[in-house]
């Protein structure tokens, strides 16, 4: 391990961008030096109360910033000549011109998974391919779904149990924050396609996963649902299966025995644990539910889709610089930090058998 | 054929009940003799301005209304005296005292899926196994999932196709009429057991399907969506399985590149069509989405649990009384008189390969 | 009263389109000659079905038309040199370009209320205004909740009751059919500016009315509900204002007491009763929830925005082509054909004093 | 001010007791000694992980908690008896008979606003009538909408520009932790009974207050929304309206220009800044959208019912015991201590005239 400090920039102040800030000061190896946006408005305000150094994301943005009496401290390109690594929380399809000018900085980027595997090359789960990340100058921290799905998946295949995937996605809409002018109401919209991108994104991390999804946008903003049909290699019993699952970061358990019996109830325990925002980074497994019938394995869990990659792009941050060359050691650090747990209620009822 | 007139009652004015009343008297071959219910509010007052006779299902009930000024015919003994066959559409867990009294008039019934298949000890969808029900004292259409399940496992089965299908099902939460007392909110809810009920229950039908699901409550009262991966016997391509699908009746076909993308724009397609209460009787299949892996299918359906049992139960009535001893020949009369298609639009457009 | 027939176009099919080519042809003296439109999708492909004469809105959309195998008699031109009248029910802000094409065609327009009343300098409800409309080139309907607040408080101003009125409107988010990619989910919005814009746009009809308005929008697509504050003239008891409202057409009532609730259930009703769509086309006042204290008037209403305004479009047909020069009788008229109530059930409780 | 520490029991640990137990551990002046409850799930095991000290609230719910392997200390007398007040946040129509117990231990005692003035003989907002409190055995905080208008209108009150308050309220509802099981879809519900029962609750806390509500449920979980009319003693201009809410406490202040638009961007908001659980415990008043006509007045506020009641208990508390003499004191001391403030961003737009 290093005691260098490296040196952080966010473009984009979003639902992800937020988070990776808070994220980002509470690791000791790390600097936020300032965070880039281009709107003026509460969201950013926010961002000036929390102390933050602020930048225009373009020289516009700055000028409409110092017009709404925000303290600016410079644009883009002066915060990219400050920091290590840019992590790029910009919607949709900014990132690739982001990119050359992150290049052109000599600065290591992170993009989010809302953007193509081939715009970087490279695709990371920390507990999946750490490794291969280190000292690369960009990658891709693969989207919320995606990443519950190489977590799970790849704790199966792991205890070597895994034969195929098939997966149906209960999508949230749209975020509680935009709520107001977009989502859907009182209908389930199945996305057109079969089977849906987050298999074959699944497979950009780990080739080896035979994946297929189906997913479908429900009438609520309280984060995703998926419902899981394993084929094993073997029959197995529950507890081999649980055994796999703990044997993994990152996921931890539900149980409808605790009343935990919904996306809202899951949320209200966050909130109670006093997490900040109420945010679960943790993949959130309904053990008791989960069902073994012979060689096939049946479970569901929720994916809390504004934080899920909170972790995983901190672990980037050390892949990219080099500052962790090991992945569970990087893992095991960005979890403390944060407070990740493996069970969300450390008093476990006896489960009926 | 027979040129007799069966004299139906039906017993629970609700969602179902009044579903059937309108089924029932397009019938060349029924005569709606009565309704009875309890209530005395707008429900019944609609059925009154609709000129059904009206019985209270209790001499309590009976009472109640003529307090409320609801002209009332008789009680449910009176109504009971007067039929061949009673529709019990009654919330759950009447049932079965109300089959004593029906056994007791001498009078052949028919309850619903929320009943349990013990209690008459046969379970009806028709085109599975009308000829099994003909001239029985009693039956149970089941409920609006499993009905869409035989349906569509039937299909694949009868075309000797399906080896197992594994469904999610994204159930609506509550009907609209009692959604300002009941429901979910922002969330989704999985049942606490995998599998869900409806796998079985189809067995109870078909023995010979191999059928698990899960099932999920989410937050709409739009009707029901089933998400399904059925391995086949064999590879296969997409026409033979539609042409599975197209031989078997009560399947109809949406497709996205209509603009039909949700269950709500469905629902809108029914209205616009000008069915009665916007109801589907058909189990609304995704053409377009419709996928084929080798020997894997997926694809996505619409259950519109309102009515889609409607077009059963008039079977049903038949098949009990014998006044039609040809299953599809009832199923045909049912169709033709209530106004089912194999196509809601016959303007059907050229589909991507 | 004459014999001729009013040939009439419908440019637009959409929500409210759709509605006036169903109520356009049960009108005795009224013919639909077409409708036009831009879209290739179900939502036309219905209209075919039904066997309307189906004009390419541009000469572009007749040709994708056609691509789409949708049989196509012209375009909008050809439409407009066979009609009398044209209701303009396409979305906002096309309305100023087409209205040059209907004035060149000299063709009479009837427009929606979304368009600004100084496009058409006359804003309609039959029952305000029908005879200022007489022999006009062009008219707007208004909107669906200035429409209802036209109907009721110009009911108690002809009563002679009427100081001022200050309304909340509970403004549904979208409607159902485009409720998959578009609506408000969790929340409610409130509108930026008080007052709103039905005062005023109220006021284009009858500037006597001292009425202002405050809305805003929340998470359900089920009809507006209107929450009235009334200041009367004088102390009054509740059957004088409840006789002021039942002298007024297209009010009708509903009641707590026969269970209907709220907005779900009276649809629900309207499902019941039959109506095309489930569609209402009155402003639907809860009688018993209305309380007067003093010479202070309180009441709530719902509005069934997709409906509400099509009778008001076919009286305003009859108003510009003089076709019937008086509007009570067009008023009856229409109402008769369409089903207008004023009483949506005839059994009527006693209400408790 | 006293150096004495106030012994404060929790009796029902749900949306509205965590909270207090959250606020009364970061108040200098109290201890909380312990909570009560029946529940044996993740609500209470919560409690556990926080390290509160848990009593059965019955002595059978004491054995399942103990059954639950749910550390319990006590049952709710072993609780009452090392306490000097308890605040009673069960469930509705529990109060009464738990009162008999807290009046035989010689508790004092604080109820929620579900329970009936005539209970208590006084109910508490603390700016109101903190003095009047001081030293009794037992008060009642009023409810999150009526202690919202309490504050709202005595600010005008005491400016002297109230004549008069017409209010409609937009209530959530139901609370997203029971989401899963209660509440309503699709739909506005209006109460049947007009004028609603906030106004004379109100009273129960200022008699002078003229004020007349009507309440509707809409389709969301995040918190209620008010929207007034007022008549104005005189004619005012908008800034001494501002002022005069500005002169109270537990009022601060949104705006559209912020982009603080709907109930949802504020609740983001409030996350974002930090507060424990997303709260909000000021009334939040939207200021651009404030208007005066002449003498009357319109505006929008929101009212986050779970915890906008927390810091008047924790007043009430002070109030009871006589630990603080001084209601400005306490609130002042209250506020500090859990965060509130009189602007939610320091970053204040010029706001157009």
């Amino acid at each position: 391990m290093s005691d260098r400090i490296v040196r952080v920039a966010i473009n984009g102040y979003g639902v992800i961008g937020k988070r990776i800030a808070d994220a980002v000061i509470v690791q000791s190896d790390m600097e936020l030096v300032g965070i880039a946006d281009i709107v003026t408005d509460w969201r950013i305000k926010v961002a000036v109360e929390k102390g933050f150094d602020i930048y225009g994301a373009t020289s516009i943005s700055m000028k409409d910033m110092r017009a709404a009496e925000i303290p600016v401290t410079g644009d883009l390109g002066d915060l990219l000549s400050k920091v290590d690594v840019v992590v790029d929380a910009t919607p949709k399809k900014i990132a690739p011109a982001n990119y050359e000018r992150y290049k052109a900085a000599g600065v290591k980027a992170i993009f989010q998974g809302g953007e193509k595997h081939s715009l970087t090359g490279h695709s990371f789960v920390a507990q999946a391919n750490y490794a291969s990340a280190l000292g690369r100058e960009v990658t891709r921290v693969v989207s919320c779904n995606t990443t519950s799905i190489v977590r799970t998946l790849g704790a199966l295949k792991n205890a070597d149990l895994l034969k195929k995937a098939r997966g149906v996605l209960v999508r949230r809409a749209t975020d509680p924050w935009e709520s107001d002018h977009s989502g859907v109401m009182n209908t389930v919209v199945p996305e057109k396609d079969i089977p849906s991108h987050q298999g074959p994104d699944a497979q950009t991390v780990d080739p080896d996963l035979d994946v297929i999804t189906v997913a479908v946008k429900a009438a609520h903003t309280t984060s995703h649902l998926h419902s899981w049909s394993v084929e094993l290699k073997r029959p197995a019993n529950k507890e081999e299966i649980l055994a796999a699952f703990r044997a993994a970061p990152r996921i931890a358990f539900l149980r409808t025995s605790d009343g935990v019996v919904a996306l809202n109830s899951t949320l209200e325990m966050m909130a109670d644990l006093g997490r900040p925002r109420g945010d679960m980074w943790e993949v959130a497994l309904w053990e008791d539910s989960l069902t073994v019938v012979g060689a096939e394995l049946f479970y569901n869990y929720q994916v809390y889709n504004q934080a899920i990659v909170v972790p995983e792009i901190i672990d980037a941050i050390r892949a990219l610089t080099g500052i962790e060359k090991n992945g569970s050691a990087s893992i095991e650090k960005t979890d403390a930090a944060l407070g990740l747990v493996r069970e969300f209620l450390t008093l476990k009822p006896e489960l009926e058998k």
